[in-house]
């Protein structure tokens, strides 16, 4: 029988690699001509493309033509420049290239053994980020601790959550399940419910508690004690408190000092989620927005959204890798292995929820190296002074008034491609449809 | 405040991505030069990098060097053509180049309106790969049902079994979550019990039904009759029950119509793992093996397999999508919008773990389109056939036993630059190994 599709040859690799390149890059070159949200209707694409996959092969011309004509309008372009909506999701040459790199080598990194690189290299430089955003030594690998790349801060949260529920129930009894209790504010990221969710924690012992404006909408420490101890008295057990840096909706901080101090004096596992904020610690003026870390049992910090590491790339550090390994570890017969068996490395497999995983550390890697950490500083430094910009343009209106709650305009600096135009030109649509809008009433 | 870094300059993505390009190239044209699994001791990698990420960026050509010397090293090379652990993780061009295009596009398409096309191609796409596997209406997206890219088969099946846990306990109550049962073979991937533990299923619960030699390895339907009469005897809740085609130690098939006659007729969930061997069931000859799967309540197969998608594409159908969403659906203010509340689109956050998600069905389709069915049918064709030669070898010399289970050499044919000369040098390689063995006993 003759095979005559050569799926993996170098030479066409090249050449439509080479071809893919351009169009991308022709993309970015062309990206502010296009309406930032698509503005396309449900079901239009299954009106473009066919109701089949075709039997016979066909041409890269014809697929580039598809994505220009089909598929583009379809894209909300989270790189644009006047992409201003939920977070960044930062894209750069050098996470590309990491992304493409990945893909190049098309390994899947479960275990040492699978590729040694994959994981040794995600060890280093999740050591090397704790440094940058000064972590406790106990977040580095040389101890009981250490850094891995979840695909997201979802992941990150259930893993550590699974965690601390196998940890206690260790303690209680398996019975128990049905007493754990966790607590957040009202502003933490719906990833918490979605996490309880699953690890089959009870609805009715999530604790959603108030946070408002008077406290910046953080969560008061007493207000979480309250909560604690009406569930000890009602024969519950606390056993997760999440904190967060940085809300989506209003980038309020939790007292971290504090709730750790509490979560530790009553044996609960204490998260750090620092998802969307976490980047800008890597500079020395802004780092005390986590000080008091060093109470948590784990700090997660996205490197997608705003420090230019291609989606998807979500950090998580845990001081004691331990309980994470006794909740998600499986040991096969078909995955054992010399080096894992003699415990002379990590097996990052069973730090997560799914075997299989990609090369990402390339990608974060290649963003330390190719920018280094004084440009990513002034990166960081020039979207906060961007966005100081725009609140300055809200104060020269009478119209508008800067506050965080309520009914808000939302607006997150953080595109790679933004620059002051791009603020003044989205101020302008603001001001414009508040023009019409009070002309109306 | 200054900012130097154009972190997603069009012309330096472009100089940038063509020689990353070439050098993958290179890459593929030198994959054979490489010891196959890497030679690294651990911590090899410690030794060669810095402690620190660089104050000041460095050179792509400083980059390249080190992936040459210090990267290469210590990969265990998958798409080598003499790989045959574990299972096929293919790589191609058309699946290179949807990652290029979702890594340079970098949306987060986590609901419809953040990149309709994202969500459109991808039930699509699910559509054009039923169809190709011919399974039954219930799973096209018309109707209840439809497709999902997951990351891993892992994954997969843990939203299935959250699903049908949650259907479950909506019915007999939260409270019977320890009575809960789960059935599967000694066969069957550690994945199914790595999502019991997440799901919170008693361990003592998960039923790992015995499986021999006598039946090919398959679970036989008597076997879990017999387990399910005796938990429901002892007042428990028998709930899902998985069956594989294709399992990961010895690639064999369950009796998917007798078991999914069972589930049924017990209420049980039915889901089906084809992570493996799904792809084969494109040719006709071959779409026997999955006979039976119109009794599923869900299917899966891995398209980064053998199906020369990049790692990671993991497929999953589902008959009906609202159970999943009933488990894995939040609805925080941040994420409303009018399409989502007008029930008009499907997003894909509540289906899967995770919020965000990658553009991932662009490679899929791109290796339909690149390669076209004809293709793809012959080149798992070819596979098998350079497995067959592979076993006709191992005929000629009678130190050696066709057979599965029991102390086996595993040896999986699907690396897509595999030809019949690198069967030939693996045999070698075996004989070699199995005379130095017979002359030292």
């Amino acid at each position: 029988m003759e095979n005559t599709l050569k799926p993996m040859d170098a030479e066409q690799l090249r050449e439509y690699g080479h071809k893919m390149v351009d169009f991308i890059a022709d993309y970015y070159k062309s990206i502010e001509s296009f309406p930032v949200l698509s503005q396309v209707k449900p079901g239009y694409l299954k009106e473009l493309l066919p109701d089949s996959a075709p039997n016979h092969p066909e041409s890269l011309q014809d697929v580039f033509e598809d994505i220009r004509q089909k598929i583009i309008p379809g894209i909300t372009h989270w790189q644009s420049p006047e992409y201003f909506a939920y977070y960044p999701s930062n894209s750069s040459t050098a996470g590309f290239l990491g992304e493409m790199l990945s893909a190049g080598f098309n390994i899947v990194g479960f275990s040492w053994v699978t590729s040694p690189a994959a994981t040794e290299l995600e060890v280093i430089v999740l050591d090397w980020l704790a440094k940058m955003l000064k972590l406790p030594d106990q977040f580095f690998s040389a101890g009981q601790g250490g850094g891995v790349i979840q695909g997201t801060a979802s992941e990150a949260v259930l893993v550590v959550l699974l965690a601390a529920r196998d940890k206690i129930l260790r303690k209680v009894g398996k019975k128990s399940l049905e007493k754990l209790v966790v607590y957040a504010s009202d502003q933490t990221h719906s990833a918490l419910q979605k996490a309880c969710q699953i690890a089959g924690i009870v609805q009715d012992n999530f604790r959603v508690l108030k946070a408002d404006r008077n406290s910046n909408y953080s969560l008061c420490p007493e207000v979480a004690l309250e909560a604690i101890s009406n569930d000890l008295s009602a024969g519950l057990i606390p056993f997760f408190l999440c904190a967060t840096v940085g809300t989506t909706s209003s980038a309020a901080v939790d007292p971290l000092s504090e709730l750790g101090k509490l979560s530790k004096a009553y044996g609960m596992w204490f998260h750090v989620d620092a998802a969307y904020a976490g980047s800008a610690c890597i500079c020395p003026e802004y780092r005390h927005y986590i000080d008091g870390v060093e109470e948590a049992d784990s700090f997660g910090m996205n490197a997608h959204k705003w420090f230019l590491t291609n989606f998807d790339c979500s950090l998580l550090w845990v001081k004691d890798q331990r309980p994470l390994v006794q909740s998600l570890s499986t040991n096969p017969e078909f995955l054992k292995n010399k080096a894992s068996q003699e415990n002379a490395v990590v097996d990052f497999k069973d730090w997560q929820i799914p075997l299989g995983r990609r090369f990402r550390s390339l990608k974060l890697w290649m963003v330390l190296r190719l920018y280094g950490l004084e440009n990513l500083q002034s990166y960081i430094r020039n979207h906060i002074n961007l966005a100081e910009q725009f609140e300055q343009l809200i104060k020269t209106d009478s119209r508008f008034e800067v506050l965080s709650g309520n009914f808000v305009l939302r607006f997150a600096v953080g595109a790679p491609l933004t620059e002051e135009k791009h603020i003044k030109e989205a101020w302008k649509v603001l001001q414009d449809h508040a023009t019409t809008l009070l002309r109306s009433i």
